[in-house]
């Protein structure tokens, strides 16, 4: 079929085989299919949707449209995690180390923040000398010395995907379940894995604000995985509000640091064990959840998997000492404060989000440079009753201006306050699974 | 809003204001606005449609993309129609000169043959010496000295249109009723009317082939044509069969020539009388349509349509004697016979026009030239008994060949043969018309 048919049958509700997907994207790849068709394909995607079979062949040929990480002569099993994307989402700092000094290798290659959300690159790069840049040969060589590696996407890895996001992001293509799937396993299933474990965050901070969309992703990327003969497992955690305190990058890799000294807040350390013992399940380290988030608090309490980080950011060329005491710190802050009693009833965590990355935490265009030191201090969060003036979050700033003004106001406008208490809602929701 | 930001809102059922869409199609005019952004609208609207008021801001825009005729200064009113297209339709060849005979002015601007529908401009092509390419002006001098021309859709009227059509054509976005419908009238109302008929042809040789769609588009056509300032009545007709006996361009236009003499099929008479009567209303010449079909019987019997022919054609170039002897004429013909004894229970036109469009007929690929002579002549339709052995259709065609094989073979297998009749369907289905 040529791709003008290809694209109407798609649009028609058809199913294309495996054969014209792969030949449709590899003439995309090679220029002989242009930017329009593909546009207008997504676009029929969009609202037809990809069959099992449809998204497997996709996905496939977007992961070897490049070069993957080679970890078969590493030994031990090879489990990650990958996070749709939140507010203060800082899990994967603490996350890949404490995995890794409990036996399990964690290849971690990572993206930079994506719409209102952080990205682990960001935060990363607020350390100074961190350098994640690595060609996938040092990046196999940390998995088999230090267990593992927190990698930059890079060219080298499902290249076709970075075109197609490209072309996604300025034709409203981007939020399509099956493209999002795609997208996300061309590039983690590039790492050789041996199991994944996919934090599907759901509510106002997250792209998916509905549970029954996240729900529809969650399943999609467990079951795409077991197809791609990865055994994958998925949670649905909650994001109607910012996880932890910190939201910023420098802010975000303190906090990381505390909660890998056995303190931090709470919900942070809570999804990070429960992905934690996913991975050591994956892994083989453990035969079940409960045995496993057992070995990962022991090793908190041990400074096991902060020792771990120290170790790979030395190796990275970061400076190790920094991590306690040295990250880039905004040198003024101001408060946004209760304008009544109540309670905090929602906390528009997208807006609270945009307002970061107004603030300098996150990138308008793409070729912005990124602030390490500016964020938010969530001081009251969803549920937390409050008086009249009470801080409810810290702005972390450089000199006020009008920027300042604006993301002051925006970050006020995000809390929601009211009389009673909203109705509680649990930090893990629903967890999925799928086995090739 | 960004480009991006219209897609996205037409994605998701919005509506666009008149400005977004005037300056999107001026940034994609402009070059912009890439195609491929374009193309992703066009497939969000396909799914999503057009409001009126959508619609019109897009055709206007089309519209005002290039120049118009100007015919203030030709005294009368301006009355065009438009076919949608279908195998054998030559009421264009008949209606122009008809029409222009009774007094209403018909600026008359065709387009090529479209997929396996032929186009007024080919048949009009297969006359000797006849040249369609009008600069505006003569067109306009045509309009005031004989009523009428047979001009070319040119780069000069609605250039977007073009642009944008070729994009949809090769993104599977033509079949959108409000796209098609711009680009119909986009092209029409540049003719500076007064009134427009439109053919909207229903059934296996149509664009449409359920009742339902066919009435969708005209509806949008009519209310579209009025909301610009144009009267506009629209008749679904039958295209379930071929139209007349003759499909291929110079037998197309013999045809023509024969029911302008008073002769030829009766469908084809039929289908003008009914069109033209609208269009003598439309133009004032006429107070009701009973009356307006004496009008154009008389000037068939008298031969004044035939005469207003020969005069164009003289006027554009043609031999206006070929008209009559001297048209192309394939030297062979071969026919397709009934396998069986039978009724005709239904003619697959469009199978039938695609093989007139393998015969030479029309093109595979929009650089290819058409074969004037070659063609078929359908010797029974839909309706008729047949007895084994007997000639169904007539084909038209140089020498004996692979190709020549396969268009009997589909010809053949366009025709479906069985023991009852089919029930009939009436040639003229549905009016609809709407006013400013």
């Amino acid at each position: 079929m040529t791709p003008a048919e290809l694209i109407q049958a798609k649009r028609d509700g058809g199913v294309l085989s495996d054969v014209d997907i792969r030949s449709l994207l590899r003439d995309y790849a090679e220029g002989r299919v242009p930017d329009y068709q593909m546009a207008a394909l997504c676009m029929a995607i969009y609202f037809r949707g990809l069959s099992s079979a449809e998204l497997r062949a996709w996905t496939e040929a977007m992961l070897h449209s490049g070069a993957s990480l080679d970890l078969r002569r590493v030994p031990g099993k090879k489990v990650d995690k990958h996070s749709t994307g939140g507010v203060g989402d800082k899990v994967s700092l603490v996350l890949a180390p404490l995995v890794a000094s409990c036996g399990v290798r964690v290849p971690m290659v990572s993206g930079r923040g994506l719409g209102h959300t952080g990205g682990t690159l960001d935060k990363l790069a607020s350390i100074p000398g961190f350098c994640s840049a690595l060609p996938l040969r040092e990046a196999e060589a940390m998995v088999e010395d230090l267990g593992m590696c927190f990698a930059a996407q890079t060219e080298a890895l499902a290249p076709l995907d970075r075109r197609l996001y490209a072309l996604r992001d300025v034709t409203a293509t981007v939020a399509s379940v099956p493209l999002i799937a795609s997208s996300i396993l061309s590039k983690k299933l590039a790492e050789d894995l041996d199991g994944l474990v996919l934090d599907v965050k759901v509510g106002s901070g997250a792209f998916m604000k509905r549970p029954e969309d996240a729900r529809a992703l969650a399943r999609t990327l467990v079951d795409l995985a077991a197809a791609m003969g990865c055994p994958a497992v998925a949670w649905l955690t909650r994001m109607d509000r910012p996880l932890g305190q910190a939201v910023g990058n420098a802010l975000e890799v303190a906090e990381a640091v505390e909660v890998l000294s056995g303190r931090g807040p709470e919900d942070v350390r809570e999804v990070t064990l429960a992905l934690g013992a996913e991975m050591l399940c994956l892994g083989g380290v453990s035969p079940e959840p409960e045995q496993a988030r057992g070995l990962l608090a022991r090793a908190l309490s041990e400074g096991r998997g902060l020792d771990r980080l120290r170790a790979v950011v030395k190796r990275q060329g970061g400076d190790a000492q920094a991590l306690l005491a040295g990250l880039p710190r905004a040198p003024l802050h101001t408060d946004v404060r209760a304008t009544a009693d109540g309670v905090v009833a929602s906390i528009d965590t997208e807006a609270l989000g945009r307002a970061a990355v107004l603030l300098g935490a996150g990138r308008l265009r793409a070729e912005d440079s990124v602030d390490p030191a500016v964020g938010f201090t969530v001081l009251r969060t969803q549920g937390d009753r409050v008086r009249q003036g009470e801080a409810l979050l810290r702005v972390h700033h450089h000199a006020p201006g009008p920027v300042l003004s604006e993301v002051l106001a925006r970050a006020a406008g995000a809390y929601r306050l009211a009389d009673v208490a909203p109705p509680a809602v649990p930090l893990l929701l629903e967890r999925l699974e799928a086995h090739p």
